[in-house]
């Protein structure tokens, strides 16, 4: 359960201030150079610290291979790796052993477990991610190697969003800005906006695109295992997310058949649709098109202000506002959608390889 | 590829004109009673014909199982059925053989298997729904014992939307009418809506909202399983489904987290949430509160109007207007809705049961 | 998990006299013609009445496709299939229903299910192998386009034992007698042997060796999924099998690694292991020699002769001897073996598939 | 592929000579208290060094565990574990760089992957089992909380093999001598015998017998997955294991049905069977009496001899002994037996919990 994919999976271990995060990379294909400046630089994205406006904690986060790597390629077998925590202090956590935050997960883990790791969260914390970050850079080495592209940016902030088209963007815009949000000058407004949400102590959602592009037509295992479902699922699958759409989405609910459908036409000799409304995806199978799809995440339940709630014995309780907060969790989110869509679209490459005798 | 669940699973089969849609159902829980009259009535909420505002096609799907059972009680071993198809009519699908219909799967079934069943459809029909009702009643079967509930409605048909909260609504009126919308009013200008949408031969989407009840707090499985993603993954699944959101979804994007925040009280000795924006998971485990999400639908690509596309050769063709079609496909979606939410609760409910000692 | 396999699997279903034995293969490979007659006579082989030393109970055994094959050819989507059982006289069983007969399942099934199917066994029937030849000859009709070749025999039936190597036999000699034994001669021998114990009432075991041939090098995933350990696993859930061994197997323990060693030597330009001790598999995968391995049968448990034993109470009771029984399963378990062999081949070929970009 | 297992799993990585050997627990139940020095005392016993008989290559093997342990309980969360390899001096092995050594995985690998560490076997080496005996351990912390007990012993090394039933024996004696075989005598003469294999530079195979005591009637899961094809295939996926029998096995294929059958019979009011020869399991289900098995290892390919093969250009070359060898495997396969076993156990303990309502 703590596996993630069929061909190409990611097994992940680790507590937000245990000794270490990690996990095991299986079904890597062999003899693929792993640079591993590159992977270091995707972790990076995810760090804390980058900017004043995620949360200022400071973690260094070197990831270290411990298997499968051999002169510089892998080899096929499993890929061990970890990143010590630095912060193991639990005496910071003391105030939330025995009291249940709000719309975190420290009631849910009680009710099922019947004990929890307190400290930070313990395996619900959002360091977990760390391993789908390394994860998804591997996938993506192999991916860059098919000519498959992966990009995810910032698309909404609370009320400011994006309009239009994925198309309007030059994507390498994403990471000159601190949001990671393709527009600069929405970027910018964006960074005001969660700088206000930080100073009162308060949090924001918004929402993450991703575009696919590149992938060959025939990806997708229907009829539970749609490729869009692997997405979404994967997408879920991230701390804070409350919602996934692909193609026209909800948006789509509105429109008529007849505006809706992709008509078929043939350019220079190849069938091509004139409007991608499907995004990229037709009965769970990719048809050569760009996949593209939304994530929302909602605003991180960690405040900096006084929050009411009870203890594990149900007495009404204030915890103290205390440390430091992430006001937006999206600048940090946008490589963990990026990596988990890497690893689906590998996953699914690999699977779609198997049935050709 | 063609099974779904851990423990509780279906592995589904059958095309449109094939001989038969059926399946198995493994992890069905021993000595349930089998109502067979409450499945073939589960079954019949999905068939064509049912009203003028669903396809007039007509289909008695009968369900016959072939084992599993035994003198009217699960034996524990997996459950076999089939529905068989009285419409195997091939000729009527001629024209459909090189044509490559728009925002279907003809072209990516040829793309990834490089032949296809042409005939409505084949794999990649909505006829598939067959197998998952027959399992979502089994497992419906076994969450009345648990005295959990499983309901789902239309409550978007194009612009016509529900406003405000689904504790507003009386499930009760849900099958009263032909849309499955609980608001008797609504309900009425959403069938008129279709009905014209109908005589112009053309189609519209939707929003289905399920909630869930008395589920236990503790179920789901961190990090990747988490149940919210399962739930997102089993929607995502279901043809034309185009997004999946739960609890405040992509509207809590726009909220701070200090208004979103599910406070806790205690109340009669028990600890509750204040609110539930939540939706009934945190941390991707069930924390007793109403389960609640939203699917949308996009419109049905099959018109009553000539279509525009292109056939397997990449000449450009017109497929005429010929024979039925469905112009929304929600008030048929929504027992496939609760028959999946069925089978993942039942899924994660035996996936909790397995690790108490 | 009546579900086998990773990428070509079988989930089957069905009781012994339920309404039907029956199954649902996914992944199989699209495109592939589907020999109806061939599939046919490799489920014929494992048909009771073939010959006099086999149970003389009356089956014709019918399989009926009901999707995943269209036009003749295999089109990559499930392939439901079903065999009805013609003997559903339940009436026939009334004195096991409240006996666990020695060395059956009944008392496993009651302790496990709480409620089980009596009628012959319900579901841990051989019958249920039925579903495991149909899937296998689909297996085959691709390994056959492969080139790959999957033999069994019978090569020991109670104390008659075939000597020495599966070279020195002409295997188009095993279907030439009831026994499926490569040796005229000793299948004689075995054919009057087990007629001796027939008219016993009794029944007696034996082993069934298989050799696979021509499969390439490289199929096979270590470390828990070695290609022998699939193997082994596949044979041992074959109803009355006790042992699986190969290559040199249980004899391989008396000998001194420098004589087990398979030295490697260059003949016309390709290494080639001077012996094969290893039985084809070395460290988990297939090296490109033979495949062979031998699988232990007991003696059927089901007996011609009164029994002695208890009812559910716990109260001493006796069976009498009652209807046919089953001598020797070896000449039928010949193509259960196969057929087992077949599917684990043919899922490690897709396996090995996936992985080459 | 590199997991084990389908409730409690086993995820490992690591070479024989990378940074370390490693795996990831998932499904251990939570609460459970982890005494450290019980699990290194387990994996010390599959150490090398230990005694004269084994080889003498110095390894500490030191486990430590980063994850899903707090307050020296189990959380529920998985538990990272790793043993960090001392001896990488990789030089060591440059002259099997370009060499297939016979009867190891050096060639299957490279057909394989196309790379391979070629450092002492790299994944194929026998230190993998590191990661079975620290999960093992594991297991066995639960299992002995259920009173389930699991021991395993040296029963046959070369022609020198116990007789008779494993009843015979007290298992107080099995780590008293360093052959861990129950019968001092015997254990004595097997100890002078690996002497003198080990003295001639050669290797000696041999079979290690598991006895698993008090598992509850239950468990199982019938067709494909019975008890004993998963304790089958655990145990084929050691290394250097060639066979495995359960009950009477391979012995028992000479007997008369009317001889095996394990009458019931009533005993102080509970069925209990009057004989063991199904070795604890009927129609894949445990019931209640003792599950026992036998597992045959082949002599190791590793000698301390010259050894005549060929380069990767296929080229005759001679392996010049060299170091150290492991003249009989079987001391320090005995503690890998029980853990496969032990895992297995509570793998369908697990199992069958799920299903009671």
């Amino acid at each position: 359960m703590n596996t993630f994919g069929n061909l190409f999976t990611l097994t992940s271990f680790g507590e937000s201030h245990g000794r270490a995060i990690g996990g095991v990379v299986d079904g890597m294909p062999a003899g693929i150079p792993v640079d591993m400046e590159y992977i270091q630089r995707e972790l990076n994205r995810r760090r804390p610290g980058q900017s004043s406006i995620v949360t200022s904690r400071k973690e260094n986060d070197r990831v270290e291979f411990l298997s499968g790597i051999f002169e510089g390629k892998t080899t096929g077998t499993p890929i061990g790796f970890l990143v010590y925590n630095e912060n193991q202090h639990s005496s910071d956590y003391d105030n939330l052993r025995e009291v249940f935050r709000p719309s975190h997960a420290d009631y849910t883990y009680t009710q099922k477990y019947g004990v929890r790791d307190h400290r930070g969260g313990g395996r619900s914390s959002a360091r977990e991610t760390i391993a789908r970050c390394v994860a998804g850079a591997l996938a993506k080495l192999v991916l860059t190697r098919l000519g498959i592209e992966v990009w995810a940016y910032t698309s909404q902030v609370g009320e400011l969003s994006l309009s239009g088209d994925y198309n309007r963007y030059d994507f390498d815009e994403i990471e000159k800005n601190p949001v990671r949000c393709p527009d600069a000058d929405m970027a910018k407004r964006m960074e005001e906006y969660i700088g206000k949400v930080k100073s009162e102590g308060d949090t924001v959602g918004g929402v993450v695109t991703c575009v696919v592009r590149h992938v060959p037509a025939g990806l997708g295992e229907p009829v539970f295992d749609k490729l869009h479902a692997a997405l979404g699922s994967a997408m879920l699958s991230i701390n804070a997310v409350k919602g996934f759409e692909y193609g026209m989405g909800f948006g789509g609910v509105r429109y008529r058949g007849s505006q809706m459908n992709d008509v078929f036409e043939t350019q220079q000799g190849k069938i091509v649709a004139r409007t991608n409304h499907s995004g990229g995806i037709q009965g769970g199978i990719s048809n050569g098109e760009d996949i593209y799809f939304r994530v929302a995440f909602k605003p991180v339940a960690t405040l900096l202000k006084d929050i009411e709630t009870v203890d594990s014995q149900g007495n009404p309780t204030v915890l103290r506002a205390k440390g430091r907060h992430d006001p937006c969790v999206l600048p940090r989110a946008v490589p963990v959608v990026e990596a988990m869509a890497a690893m689906v679209i590998l996953d699914y490459y690999l699977l779609a390889q198997s049935h050709k005798l």
